[in-house]
């Protein structure tokens, strides 16, 4: 079986990203990336979905972002609620150069394990924003992998699927619904004020809720009564 | 005066960019990256070289590439001495994607501080093999670099630089003198016996000794006597 190297992240995107990629027959090889994140729960739920989906090479990378800063998921910066428009300007989670970040570790990880494709669950719709989910990029990114690794340099073609890229939320949790997911392990939330609670008020969890309700699937998620 | 970011490994190469850069009329903003590398007294070398070369703003990120594995650096791998011939086939030196996640950091910090001008000390002569410091390879993340950040997104044209591309390890060594580079500050070794003293066997250590005698410039470092 091929492998494929997955980022996984513990949110709901992700986790439906790797349940789609082992759906389609590869034996997956997860990453998850803790980057001096605000929401560092999403590691204890990456870990949560790695053991439901039975995937068996799970690896944690540490890089602490925050010697870079410039975001409010890095830095003492705000996490927004409420906000009244989601998209357009690129919001201040953006955490500069982050997708490149991590899916040039993707690629070191892919390059060890002898993978070629590599997954992020990317999505246009609603990335509120962030220009390093753009398929513009992703395809750039992609020739990158071929010309700056021993493998590509001795033929490997790297590829990087963003199976959500087109897909609303709703699209997504019915994806992944239909693939078996329980969306309960995952968290999506920026700001969570408990373990495995969603705030329900940054944009990743009004996001999240409306996907559901769109979707017309149960939301398993326990948002905070405040 | 216009930012570059340069990437400053405290070696001999990127001790020898970011004086390029400076002579070239650049504010450098420095970065270094903590990997988990075996050789990471070069982390002490590099703040060597902030101080002698005047640089205010000096990040460290540390990311932890033993997570990965796969490369003498970085893993329980031996590292090469005197071996019959450098070049040809990538050696087990080679940390996968290494400057792909490199330039990735760089990038980031280059957006937090407003800069568009990334260098790095690649050098294609004697790279030992390494493909992410081929021409083609650096193009392209360029092309990334413009694509998967705000600032490219809003129309900043990120340029990555690599001065000493084309340069032999003499040319490096005549520039630097050229620039008032102490080299006494850097460390190239990629396994030191002790603080500050080279091996002299491994690959880097044998590049750096003929770099200097081939160049005619005093060669002001300490080698193992053993």
């Amino acid at each position: 079986m091929s492998k494929a190297a997955v980022l996984l992240s513990g949110g709901l995107d992700s986790a439906t990203a790797a349940a789609w990629t082992r759906g389609a027959g590869f034996e997956v090889v997860a990453l998850s990336v803790d980057y001096g994140q605000r929401h560092r729960l999403e590691l204890e739920a990456a870990r949560r979905v790695v053991a439901h989906l039975g995937i068996s090479d799970h690896r944690i990378v540490t890089v602490d972002l925050r010697a870079i800063g410039g975001s409010a998921l890095t830095a003492d910066i705000t996490v927004p609620k409420d906000r009244e428009e989601i998209g357009g300007d690129v919001p201040v989670t953006y955490v500069p150069a982050r997708n490149t970040v991590f899916l040039a570790l993707l690629t070191g990880l892919a390059e060890v394990v002898g993978a070629s494709d590599l997954v992020i669950g990317a999505n246009v719709q609603d990335y509120s924003g962030y220009p390093d989910c753009r398929p513009e990029f992703l395809r750039a990114f992609a020739e990158v992998a071929c010309l700056g690794t021993r493998a590509g340099a001795e033929g490997t073609r790297f590829a990087v699927h963003a199976p959500l890229l087109h897909l609303s939320k709703a699209g997504i949790v019915r994806l992944g619904a239909s693939l078996g997911v329980d969306y309960a392990l995952t968290l999506s939330c920026y700001d969570p004020p408990a373990a495995f609670v969603h705030c329900g008020r940054c944009d990743a969890c009004r996001l999240r809720r409306a996907g559901f309700a769109e979707a017309l699937v149960p939301d398993p998620t326990t948002y905070d009564a405040a």
